[in-house]
């Protein structure tokens, strides 16, 4: 049984709208809190877009993920799960970036996830944007290379910008199979698609034997069979999953620095993440929400949504280790 | 032949942009206008969200429901059905709410319904939040109960909140159960599907007999197969139609208080209203559109769109009886 | 000096869009932790908006503010005051209203004032709709009427709504004056203005001498002579200070239910509170932010910054107890 | 007295929010209407902007104007008159303009208000772009040239656009010169601002004899000083009113097609009607409020409240006429 | 290979949000210009809205186009068509409409691409309301009838409105092939959906041999099946492509001033695009993006894209003239 | 008489929604453009916000005033200053920031104004956050320190950010000042106001010789008598003039990233500007406006206003050197 200690304040004590706004009510549980030891999975804010090209914003996600995680209940409607039975779940608060230095602001992060990791919790994170997930990686996977399921509308996975940059939201995985964070043996990227100035990223992906799924082939061959061969590709071993909120189709998601048109609808945005059951995750993210560009709140409510059935999966883990399920 | 006094202001005369807004432009009858008597079909507004307890907003709804119905058309391209032709059809005004007093409130909702009941009008209903149907129900399913079709992302048979309070937009439908306004044998809810605090809603649909369809099985049967089970379930005879926006996929229908993710499209949204074709309909409903929340209209443009399938298949009934269809 | 575990985070350790969002970034203190009998100034949140008789949303105020606070600094630009470093400061969070049952919902908030009462702590009050300041009123003044200063556009001293209904966000002042929570010739009410059904309420506001300012006076004579009268009014007793944010014109402030046209602008928004100091203030709110009808943020951004400057003069009367100021 | 069938419906009994959206909740009364006899005052739709020559919009204002008039209640705090009280007043719907074809709308709207004129009833339209009031002035100033004080950024009066074109929302004062229907000598405009093309308008002005009073010289001089001249110059014959929603300043007025910046504010907006009590007024339009440019209907709000105070000023001029006042 | 004067900036030189708003970045070619004659594919914008009926606004569509069409970059990820390796293109500019004449307007359009017509250039169309669409076949299928696909919520092929008028948005198919500028044996219309006032437009398709595709049908045989027979439809004639923003359903294209509910998807959206490949196409159009009701630019980024779905197409036919692809 | 080239396009004979958006539809005259030589004044985007320590959107700024600057006519109302025929005016296009590299950004901007300088043209900037000031003060002042006007609520002055980041829109002046691009004595800072950390910025201004001009002053002395000081200070050297849009107050001007309550009104905004005629001033910015927090585009439209109103004062130097004025 988990600690109630760690459960989300309910909306028939304490109205929905009501309350400072933490992760699914949680409780706010700071690094230095006695409690930490005790956390199973820890949300994780980082409030930065330090490696945005086109149009910032995702500074301001966390926030507002908050703001509408006090929406989302306590029982998976779907799955039956009930994560907060499952593990010990908080609130962490978000770490503290530098914004006017990247590379300072991904040391920072990695410090907070090594924290995290040391304290054994799992991290759900939401950022960000997408170079969130390389300092977050730089923590999880610096002891031996880890799988990864990849839902987004770009692979991430280009070189450099601007005469050489190499530290943008368009080049996390190229680092991070280069740092060997990432066995692109074992990485799946699904939901690929829209126009490039040229395709070197799949070239690589080729090369380094990333599978690549984009999203004419997800809508020819529908969810369930797309996700048997990323459930294959990743394996059994130590596995991240990485959520970019632009994965998902711009009318369900208009919150976001650069959507590509076509992608999946919200009800597919959903069953991705079920079919992930049974995966030795270790850690996930969700990047890109972008509340400027969606004031109304919509993009970010779907994105705390697909957060819970992370965080369902995630407690489904823990529970099975503690034989609680 | 209908009467050419209960028929829309065409845009062709009027530009659809101008004139007092009522529903689908039709003539405003008063409960005291002695042309009441003739009207079949009467189009009702219940400004009032009194049973919400969350995010308010319902109570604006028919104001822009009756705003942008301007947008709408005298002849179905689907169907082919032209409403006007086969029932006098009306804008029957607004029932007047206390917003200080529920229960009040539904006192008056459940008479002004009971003068419509009286002069042989069939109701067609744009809410307010789904607390409104309760008194609804308590008119029109008084002498007998009545079987139903509900649209809806929730049941809205949860038992209380906050304490034990019993009348929320969560409850009517158990409240109409137990009051047997309702036969929860002749019960189909489609579309159900999101977080709970706990599901003992379903418990007592199980209970009771009430047939929940949740939306990954609507997905996976698709439209048709799902409808023909609804009517085998209504069957023969009296039959309420409850539609809730958030039924239909927050990207279509953003306006509303207590949205979830995964909802059928907007093709789908009117393919389930076509399938009522043949029941025996006695009233319907559209409730929780919050503009509040959707500044745009586009949530009340596809709420009133819904509405003219829904008096469609209400006036070929009408038109049946009368042999003019 | 000040504790300082009472600060708020600086926006040079952590910027200013991370974090968990609290009143002015300042720690949450419950009214179950031992730190609470040090705080000297306790910013509460009112989520509840069941007085109102038109548009609902302050029920969202507290969040929204919340979350604006962020922007707000640490030292007054024009009096130079800062509050930090003169009194304790901290977010005790928010009282949780029953949104099912107006009087219920009164009674929390009583009980959690006189709690904070009880520690020694001055409330500044983020409202909810106006009926709020009635219950806080109730703890308050409990022992003795105090004066007021009221900035809105609207008395709030009607006498009923809707066929007897007493309890509305147009009502709180007349009861709190029949309760004798306010002694009406220590009362002062600025701004007011905007049509009306009748004007009972001055008429009330005459007969127990309630001093009305209406809004063409306050244009005519200026913020600095209307605001020596206001003092005088008050006196030297302890007095309360509630701020409709409706005082301020909708230009400035759209985000609020019931807006009136032709009110003071910003600047003199700021100017009515600075002229406050040097009253023995015991308690302030601000009240009827509606976060549905402002998406932007400005209304809320406008209101927390009239809130610093409330907390401005609060603290200076902190810091002249102590002798720190 | 006035006849109880032509005052508005109170808040009281029907909730604001509630209810057919009219012009100030008042009875709809077409023109075949046997009870137009009885209507001292009409308030009219003109849903057209075909004399736009850059953004369109204002063909949506009347219905967004009646939308939001439902705020405005009965008794002007100012002022204290009761305008239901002095005459009976309502809402005479729209004239229908043909969207296709200029000419054809202004003959369409001429021959409306020549019925208007028939029937005894003082308009007080809601337009519409600026062109509005020439088909308007056709009627009521056929028989004799009449005053006018106009409320606006620009004077228009312009000569014609694209090349010849003599009919756009910048020549209708123009035209009403051309043709007699204003006498320029009694005509004074207030609050012309901004950068133009030429000013071959103002030339137009001189030669003519009309008044321009510009944005600098009404700041310069403020609004009790301008409106005596502005009195003087329209003197006691009959006068029309033009308010055009650009004079006062875009943060308070944004929904508009061509605002300039620096204008008057909300107050000086009210300001200014109220100095037209006692003048001879025959009519009275508010234009070029533009919904699809202010989705939050702040600017409606704003005009809607100018045509209750117009509103008070012809009422008053009615209550005179029966000495009922 | 093709000239490297006729390439968009890249966002990497340029980050994409700076540099004035070209279509696709590209350089702007004035029809004086003499690097005219080297131009294979024109973008040519027709701000203009006066065949508009109900809500206005397309004439703000190709400024916001250009802004979006920053986004969309140079090799389409689906097809991997390289345009601008395959042909020269340009901004060739607006046509200059004029707001107060639509025949004029409609003779300037004409004039304009009869210059496209003659230096040879294929032009691709930023509307404009549909009725933009006639005057650009009038120069196009002036020598002879033209086949065309059209995608489409409307035939626009009604005869007239408001009494007898011939020129709207609802009518420019009629017209043409009245004038012999359509072969209607070889018109497809495919996504046709949503009430009407009657269907005489379809009477007049069936009369003449105007293949209509409803939306029911498409959803019922899925795009592929379909375009299979649009193709077939088409030929190897000379074939116009017309693609009108409301094609799409409204929760993907919510800024088109006549939605009809219940249309394709975005995804759908591109690949009836992509199924064009392998036909004659001598121009085409994306009509009926209206800013005023998208303030977001969702609807302008789909259209945009389309644009450049419509661009590969077009480009691939001239490589294939050049043997370059 | 100045160039024909070098004139805006008339609203008569291109209507003003239509057209490639260029500032104050100028042709666009890239700096390796021959006729480059001929231009007086250059109209320059910095679409950067590399400075931006909060809130994140000026990069998107020069777009958006270039929408809006189509609203602007010719000839300047108040002052009756035609700018285009007293100087050659052109757009000169945006610079390419690096979003990756602050340093190398600023290097890019000043290496762009010297080739602007080196052409003896003026420039009037669109930023960009206001650190865009420092690179382009580098080439102005490089030869010798610069007087400023400066309008803003903040003073830009202090000395580093995020523990010791020297380069943020809060140090500008700080580093002109300390690299002698400014001389202090004869720099005047208008509308400071709003809270701090500390006040360690005016500090530095009292050290070196900075007149600071607060608010509260700038509200009691009026606009008049603050602006002769103003031009006092700045003398008759050379002068740069730095507008920053949150001098305004948000109401007037809500898209900007660090707002401050209490700021002037638009008409004040115009006559400080107008305050500046006769100074010798050698270029002037406007900068952060923030597109993405005022989505209507009302600060656009300010910003862009102010800008004609610099560029008309601008023209009168150049006229008056030319003896054309």
């Amino acid at each position: 049984m988990t600690n109630p200690d760690f459960r989300p304040i309910s909306g028939v004590d304490l109205p929905r709208f009501a309350g400072i706004a933490t992760f699914m009510r949680l409780p706010h549980i700071a690094l230095d809190d006695e409690r930490l030891s005790k956390v199973d999975i820890g949300l994780i804010g980082v409030p930065w877009d330090g490696g945005t090209t086109n149009r910032p914003g995702p500074r301001h996600a966390p926030r507002q993920l908050r703001d509408l995680s006090s929406m989302v209940r306590h029982e998976n409607g779907a799955t039956r799960i009930r994560p907060y039975d499952l593990a010990n779940c908080a609130d962490l608060g978000d770490v503290g970036p530098n914004p006017a230095d990247v590379e300072d602001s991904m040391k920072r992060i990695t410090a907070f996830y090594d924290r995290v990791k040391a304290a054994g919790i799992m991290p759900l994170t939401a950022g960000g944007d997408h170079l969130s997930s390389l300092p977050i990686l730089r923590s999880l996977g610096r002891d031996r290379p880890l799988g990864m399921i990849h839902f987004d509308s770009h692979t991430d996975l280009f070189h450099s910008y601007f005469g050489g940059f190499k530290y943008t939201h368009g080049t996390p995985f190229r680092r991070a199979v280069e740092e060997e964070l990432l066995d692109p043996k074992r990485v799946c990227m699904i939901g690929i698609r829209g126009p490039a100035y040229d395709f070197e990223d799949r070239d690589f992906a080729d090369a380094v034997g990333i599978r690549v799924i984009p999203i004419e082939e997800f809508h020819a061959r529908g969810v369930e069979d797309v996700m048997v061969e990323a459930r294959e590709i990743a394996g059994s071993g130590e596995t991240y999953v990485s959520y970019d909120i632009d994965f998902i189709d711009p009318a369900f998601a208009p919150g976001t620095g650069t959507p590509e048109i076509g992608g999946p609808n919200s009800f597919q945005a959903l069953q991705v993440v079920r079919a992930l059951r049974g995966l030795n995750i270790v850690g996930a993210d969700m990047v890109e929400v972008s509340p400027p560009f969606d004031t109304s709140g919509a993009t970010a409510f779907l994105g705390i949504t697909v957060m819970f059935e992370l965080l369902c999966v995630m407690a489904e883990i823990i529970g099975k280790r503690r034989g609680t399920n």
